[in-house]
């Protein structure tokens, strides 16, 4: 069973495999970026991975065969086992927990495709649906408390497939990012009385230089204390904690959004690596006024980003005034414009 | 001028390189590792850099020439900038400053040594020297409240030069990560009256599972909830909080303690990249009874750690009770044993 072991200095909870725990040996020759030739996610290679939790498919196919859509399967390696009692306890100064939770992918489609941008907006509505999906049913199991989907695109990103998907790791603890999210917003709200982001959003509309996509329901801008290179975040414009309770006609504007976001970086940036994040609030909590869900989008350019994650102290070589200008002036070809889907309103400034 | 940016949710600092900003095509071709033949670090070529800030050298020898056996000279693309004000301002809800600090390099010796297990232990002590008086240098100017030395060793972390060096960038703010760990061991101390990290290594000496050094002033060890496979602590055993108060008896031990534990970690696992990071408490602050200065060594083994910062979320393969047994068992032979440097003791379980 794997253990959630707290930092008693930061409050900050980490998953030790306990289990199949690597050796010196494992890291010497370095993990060689994608693996080959094969893909497990595939159509057609549905008995390559777990049996599926859910799927959207044709009606009349059978669970674990072809036919499917977006399909759910649990990961092959989990970080995180979901039978079992959380059994917290102490270990004198130390606190820990048995490693229970979910480690869920999100097949995105059965087609061999390696990026969202290779998909029509309306099948990106049905991944969206299915991140909602899984939220909505793991949140009844009363030992987890929170749900973090997140893309990894790109070996140095961290993906080992490079077939489209999404993972879920659903934890019994918050993590320390969204919790000091959270804390930062609550001192705004209490002092203010309004919603940190919505402020933020309000002002960033109106400054419009960070701006990259302003929607009906979606504004995408660049954060103005942006961490890294090309960061963007997307957030929705009418007031939510949580992303599950996301509506029908958001649904089909974030695809839209998430096409556009994407394809821009990539044509910007030429394949870029990024890692996709999904910010939302804890399963335990009602909706919140303080709290707004938002997805932070974060390309994977510098290494010489390195000493950052070990210090909380980002060097960014790109403001993020220039970056959004270089991103509104991309115009995407491809699927979606093909597929005839309108295109969103760009920012002018 | 760079500007220090507060991301207003999280309270992060960011610098934000206004001139030389990059371009979106500067991402393109990734940057190669590490640089060609010619080291501007090595002696001979002081003049690659710019001119010394302070050196230990030969009696009589001349600045910017040869002689010297640490050398520190400004960052040649320094990420924030030592003339001017900080003009602390507000642009809306956001808060920034000019981007005022330091950003140093010390140049640990005058050959080409590409890791700090090549120098001997008395060597060392210079380099430890080293830091502490750019440290109490930099603490005069009143505007600067924080100075963070790091080492970021191959490419993989951040190193552009191989040449053994290390970085000091001094800052008019404290980072998150330090700000972190303060207010969870001063919430610690206001309940249990006594210093966790104190606790801590206690309990980490009477359970000896994850000890990897036991010396008389520093205990070196896997902690109980490393983030990162084969992360290392070292901490003085005598309560300080200020990294600058060391002892001269201290140093001693700590370029001992310093070589070994690198040492074994290259033993193990074969030149790995890592980031080296001295956690100390802010310029501004007295001798506090809470904090506890501390070295964190965080080799950089897993691409898989994708997501990690985005989320503050580790998985780690390697369970630290492992990690500090593998690095127990490995003795390291080279030039410490050659110098004829009395071994530390080994902890034996």
């Amino acid at each position: 069973m794997p253990e959630l072991r707290k930092e008693p200095v930061s409050g900050r909870w980490v998953i030790i495999a306990t289990e199949r725990a690597l050796r010196p040996s494992d890291f010497i020759t370095a993990p060689s970026a994608i693996k080959g030739n094969f893909c497990p996610f595939c159509a057609g290679n549905e008995d390559k991975t777990p049996p599926e939790i859910m799927a959207y498919r044709e009606r009349g196919s059978s669970p674990n065969s072809r036919g499917w859509r977006v399909r759910v399967v649990p990961n092959k390696f989990p970080a995180l086992k979901i039978e079992g009692e959380l059994s917290k306890r102490g270990d004198g100064i130390y606190d820990l927990m048995n490693g229970i939770g979910a480690h869920e992918v999100i097949i995105e489609c059965p087609q061999h495709v390696i990026s969202l941008t290779d998909l029509e907006p309306r099948y990106i509505q049905e991944v969206i649906w299915t991140y909602r999906d899984r939220l909505v049913d793991l949140k009844k199991d009363k030992r987890m408390i929170y749900g973090m989907l997140f893309k990894n695109v790109g070996a140095v990103a961290g993906a080992s497939l490079e077939h489209t998907h999404t993972q879920l790791i659903v934890t019994p603890i918050v993590p320390l990012v969204v919790a000091t999210e959270m804390e930062g917003s609550l001192a705004f709200y209490k002092y203010r009385g309004r919603c940190l982001f919505c402020d933020m959003m309000r002002q960033e509309i109106s400054t419009a230089s960070r701006i990259v996509l302003d929607g009906t329901y979606f504004c995408t801008f660049a954060p103005y204390a942006s961490r890294f290179p090309f960061e963007l975040w997307i957030l929705p414009k009418n007031h939510s904690s949580h992303f599950e309770n996301i509506q029908k006609f958001e649904v089909e504007e974030l695809a839209e959004t998430l096409w556009t976001a994407l394809a821009k970086l990539e044509g910007s940036l030429e394949q870029p690596p990024y890692n996709f994040i999904i910010h939302t609030s804890p399963f335990d909590h009602p909706e919140l006024d303080y709290y707004h869900w938002h997805i932070e989008i974060i390309p994977r350019l510098t290494r010489v980003a390195g000493f950052e994650w070990g210090t909380g102290f980002y060097i960014n070589p790109v403001p993020p005034e220039n970056a959004a200008e270089y991103l509104r002036q991309i115009k995407p070809t491809g699927v979606a414009s093909a597929s005839g889907v309108p295109p969103l309103k760009e920012s002018t400034r």
